[in-house]
């Protein structure tokens, strides 16, 4: 055996990955607990490994393994000895950085001031040239994650910890959403763009930063407010202090966390992302409006944007696909035979719902169209007599270099073929995808070009708010590290 | 560390639990493949362990463990060694017997005339004083399970097998649908009151006997038939033969496989069990009728009925709550802060959607009604400002015996209080149940009593339709086998 | 993965191998400690599994695994678990039985009068013959190995449980040192004739039954006497029973155990074995003498009689052959070259001794002949200018049946070739056995033919003082039972 | 359960530990299997953890893990993986250092030059003083080893690997055997005073290094020669250079390899150890005397030398204590009355051999004294009239700061007794040890003050051949390292 490639089934394959989540928290009886918990709320972004590291007032103690929250923090024995008043954790999903453990975060350092920990959600674009340069002076790095630039930048640097995290990010470019903790503090960055979410969130005596709002939830925390881009927060046991090291400039959230990678129950950047979802459907069928039966949602990302049109067009929403949420990380080696099956593993026609039926599937995006052309061949099997598909985001043109996974460009369908075309590909009767503007003003804009985009959409539109610079220097994803090659411990 | 419980979280002890599923093909090449992903579709007939067994023509081979189908058969060099044109499995929620290895079924056994594999949905009412006269008269028994009875009676009986199974049955009083595996054969038997379900389709040449017909769709089968209450099916070379070998009765098929055990894609006894829930839900908006905002479903299991509520009503459905699918079988230690949080871990409520509203919360049932109160103070600290709380199905104030995991009586809250102190324990502001007539109804009869029960309602009713040998000579639920305690291997 | 055949290297598998060991204590406070630690003494007599059983007045509990005594039962929670003033314990090398857990032993099974765990030190020759009359009467079998015919037997039996074990014994035919555990008794009981040992012990209030007494000294128990061939002991609140169920036979026990089964440190049938052995090589020594400069043992097995030889020739002993005793279970899996390697990854010469020397090899006896073959080749390799081989036994012409793990007759060298034959296959310049009369003399006999036969030498003669029943209705080893494939658990 | 601790049984921890053994193999196919072989050979210089790194020409490749040789490299599928032409491999026994995987040599790093590997036998006596230099220009270390200051060194370096590795080790002070893999080249050097051994062989068109000669038997290599004090051995493409980098320096090569560490067939710095250690119970015969029956090792290490005092006395040479191999790394968890049974787990007195006899114990060397007191206690209670005790060392007073794990001084017997009063401790009727220059004579010297001494002694003498800069600093074995605290993954 090879490291054990966490494979998802084919249809998670066809969908953009939002590559981690971060949370941490200062202040509080049992920080581990609460750290897991946060984390296990914000698992949707990023299931592949998780980890987390406390501190006790005299020692680190981690725990990061591949797997999902539940099992990896599920033992108790684990648990125990992960003792102290503040942590922090991560999930993640690889976006540099193979699948070893090697590459979990938090990564952790014992500096010349003792220790750091750090988690990150983004990707740096300048990475591999800031590598390049520490190897040349010596630095030794044991993952090959973006993150691990930073702990070097950092540990090269003079002064205070947080004199030497600015210095740090100074040298970097790229999208990020910080936290991390030393002996001392809690601390949190985001990037001036502000492209990751980042919130604060108070329980208690205690200060959490995270990802999104559903991990203050879980635990019953209050929001206080989202970090601000290009803002450092830092927590410690005088407060929360806050302060703005990078020069200004105008945020550039990423507008697909409206779309799909948020959870539908949490508000980021001052909004619900259920609210902008089900909004987008009704835009969607306003500008899109089909003669047709029954709107059937292909869940679960689809089931929010369909209601929103279900609602808008007065035509009923019914489950016309059930899924099955027992689908795990791994399943049966697919025979050819068995591989054909792929797309019942995790959805099944409800036929009852469609047979007969003119039907407009509802999904979020389209990636490669790989699924959606299975999708559209099962509710045709179940006798829907029309199949129209109806999508919650304009098409996806170009690859995402700011934390998330995407395909190669050549691989997205919409880089490569015209709307028609892809409808063809697909099979079926009709396909529309929500326009630009249709989708700012979902998320309560005039448009893209009211004034400037207020959002980062290069996925959509190929304009990049950062520098690219390591994608310049070398076109193609990503540079492949030449580390040793160790089976997963 | 002792036998490792599966735990699920909080929520799940507070619903009604099928016990099983089973499924077998014959005459397909890659069996175990087959069965398993059979198996996979099965999986919420029960998540505590799987099994399998198939026949080569030469050798039975088995795989049967602890955990998920995804989990157990997701090594390929597991279902490279299951070699076979044959195979039976079963998924477990133990009833009776404990949560150990030696209780997974398919149980095997080499007998007289050869190897016999047997899996079973159901639950035997005399098993208990069946195996005490077995033993006393020198029966081994390995396992906890009631279905060994069935192999020992089967051991003892003379002739061919079909004959063998025929007297065993006899001899056994209870529910149950099984399938069983030969050399040569692949036989299935419903009891004569059917309160199981069990389909008969084809796939190709090869046939397959399984619990629900989502097990058809996944490997892309055709339904042929429900089999019939008291009926067997031998399956051989030869093709399908059916027969009745037990006195005709009329069926008494399980109500509540609509309400909630069978998935919604499902057809079981010529219903779909989706449409049987919208019904149930239109018919409860029509019993029940409330002035409010929104509908919210308590997901995954509310979510038909609130949907048939809501076109009914005319009230906006709406996702209030967002469950966390991530939700694995165990989870971070409870310490007592952290249990109280129980409920967040599975659910969250979405503030956006019910603050200030007057809501309607639909679910499928009540049993301790643990969950329900916490819901209902989820919602209300989501700033509800009505809570409502409609139930697809009467009281549920018996416990069944017939292979549903029920508390103990005095455990399910219906049984000790009325409606209007069960609604008083919720906190909600109106609670109500639909009527067993309106159930009746919605699926498809005109009532309980229009001439006989045509269902098995005995956990709304008490009225047990097969008489409960064991419960009347030890009442208590379950006597306590004093079998040998050994780890889990 | 198939069941991991714990597979020993290439030395090993030159060697005959006693199957089993068996102890029992009743009466101790934490008799499953006690219990390992005997079974550890005895390690010898079976490394592929262990399992023990406990009874503390209210539940049996086991723990039973594939693996070696200090493995299985080297963690803390397992051992906590297995409270109880009473256990029984036993370690096998397989004979009839597949290396599956199943097979493992103490048997246990819950009969009419509570539970009964059985363990077994020796081979039934007639098991076959009567499994196939209780299987045809019902009877189920959960195992391959032989034991549980005399299960099956005592479940059918009626009366006491010692009745119910005399009825069953006596039904069987063959080589048996038994322990059983029931709520209220530890009984151990030795076939007529005798042919394995088992001896009785005390410590402080508690009896003891083991295999050999070296299991005895671990736990710091003094030897009462050896249980008589024929003898039942049943220990229980009252103190030590004795009685004699069959009728009176001349003991044949087994003169291997001198030569090569038990512990050195062992007193066996009232004689210690390490002055057997050196008695051996001094009888050897006498009908063998070499001119030679210096005597190797072949390490572990051939020391003693290496240090006897040594003492009667006046030739040094030395330690030519260095073993490494780190050899596990397993190991790197062979390529051909490394194959050729076998030998040295347990013994490696020790070429200042050797080099330019004469030397006598002494070992314990020639199965294959493989190993010695190898053994020869390293020593002229190392510059032995003669080697010359002398055998602490009669050559092993025949097949055990009475527990021991032999290969089929025609693997056995010295079935088929004369001593000058077996010299010129191993490559050595001389190659002597002792006579029978000679080992009989060492054991302290006048001879095998003084009066009648005292000892079970069936291995080196061919006089099976038993009866084959199973062998005689189908030669050839073992009959293959039909049971289920399944992957270790 | 916190980082799994690998327990030995107490006998161990009543030795020194030599802590390391290092291998490497440059130009034979199947690299991997080799070194593993090398490994196992070298087992009993450290059974805590072992790795290996293999090179094919494209990519590095590791297996690093807890454990012994055989469990770790038993797995097929591992070894499959590791593809290469050249290897170096690591046994460990922690010194500095936790047992944690992250200090599992060999070490990686990538390089600016491309990948390292190194491993390294010995200590570093001013690495935590390097370490802080490093840390202040910010170095980050991932291990507590003290073999990441040479990698940090050589990463800082400028120039071919060579040169780097050179400067690296100007920089730092201490005992080190070190064997290092890169792209083209496998590298061995030796520190000027050559404290650890290091050989030279060959196997067809393959170059080997390790630590002892034994490792080149069990491949079938011949030995070429040994590597000198302060020697580096470059092995390439194009052969094996040699070159002498450091100040010459007389060496001064571990006696305490000849007393207990080497295993008995190794030829070290050119002389047998075996003869060697029988050549030192011969001199400790002619210098200690006893009017005795039996002479008595204490196995396994006390042999030879028993075996050298029997022949010069003229005192048969006998077995009186048998020992235990099975004994594994863990055992059943101690009660006070397990523990005190303590020794025999390992060791059981040959009660026949040893009974109304004047007996001489003959064992290598006393640490703490623990062992050799329940050993004498053994020997009463089975019957000896006199026990005498003959040490093939001199009295044990100083820690050793090169290599090996000794206790604290103030946990050595002989630092703090005389002779007389170890005796009365220990409780046998008479102690004795030999001399240093009896020892000198037996390793082939005319005694230790001839010229001057050849060899470390510091351990016996207090005399230590290189500074101890760390130990001035901070007296006190070893500094704790604040890093991370992780389970072992």
């Amino acid at each position: 055996m090879d490291t054990p490639r966490l494979t998802t089934n084919p249809f998670d394959d066809d969908k953009l990955r939002e590559e981690c989540a971060v949370f941490g928290i200062f202040g509080a009886d049992d920080a581990a607990a609460h750290t897991a918990l946060g984390l296990h709320a914000l698992q949707h972004r990023g299931q592949e490994a998780t980890g987390l590291v406390t501190y006790d007032g005299a020692e680190f103690r981690a725990h990061r393994a591949l797997g999902q929250v539940g099992e990896v923090f599920g033992d108790p024995a684990v648990m125990q000895r992960l003792k102290g008043h503040a942590a922090i954790g991560h999930n993640r999903y690889s976006t540099t950085g193979d699948p070893m453990v090697r590459n979990t975060q938090p990564l952790f350092a014992d500096l010349e001031f003792g220790g750091l920990a750090i988690a990150h959600n983004g990707n740096l674009t300048n990475a591999l040239q800031v590598r390049r340069e520490l190897v040349h002076d010596g630095a030794i790095f044991q993952s090959t994650t973006d993150t691990e630039v930073i702990v070097h930048l950092l540990a090269q640097a003079q002064g205070a910890v947080t004199d030497r995290l600015i210095a740090a990010l100074r040298r970097v470019e790229g999208a990020y959403s910080l936290v991390c903790l030393t002996r001392k503090k809690l601390i949190g960055v985001r990037d001036p763009l502000g492209v990751r979410p980042l919130v604060l969130g108070r329980l208690g005596d205690a200060h959490i930063l995270a990802s999104e709002t559903c991990a203050l939830d879980i635990i019953g925390a209050e929001k206080l407010r989202d970090v601000a881009p290009g803002e450092m927060i830092v927590i410690d046991e005088d407060g929360v202090h806050s302060s703005f090291p990078f020069p200004p400039a105008a945020g550039r959230f990423c507008i697909f966390e409206y779309v799909y990678f948020s959870r539908p129950d949490s508000v980021v950047e001052g909004k619900s992302v259920y609210k902008a979802r089900t909004a987008i459907g009704r835009e969607l069928a306003r500008e899109h409006p089909v003669a047709a039966d029954v709107i059937v949602p292909i869940p679960d990302s689809g089931v929010p944007s369909a209601i929103g049109y279900a609602e808008q067009s007065g035509v009923p929403f019914e489950y016309g696909i059930i899924r099955n949420h027992y689908v795990g990380r791994t399943f049966i080696e697919p025979t050819d035979e068995i591989r054909n099956l792929g797309v019942r593993l995790k959805h099944n026609a409800n036929r009852e719902v469609v047979e007969g039926k003119r039907i407009v599937l509802v999904d979020d995006s389209i990636v490669r169209g790989t699924t959606s052309r299975k999708i559209v061949e099962m509710m045709r099997h179940a006798g829907a007599t029309e199949v129209h598909m109806c999508i919650a985001s304009p098409p996806t043109t170009h690859s995402c270099f700011y934390g998330v996974d995407t395909p190669e460009r050549d691989k997205l369908l919409a880089a490569k073929h015209t709307v028609e075309e892809m409808r063809a590909l697909i099979g079926c009767d009709s396909l529309a995808f929500i326009s630009m503007d249709g989708l700012y003003r979902a998320v309560g804009l005039e448009g893209r070009n009211a004034a400037r985009p207020q959002y980062c959409d290069a996925c959509f539109s190929g304009d990049y708010p950062i520098r690219l610079a390591d994608q310049e220097a070398q076109p193609g994803k990503s540079a492949q590290l030449s580390l040793l090659r160790e089976q997963a411990r």
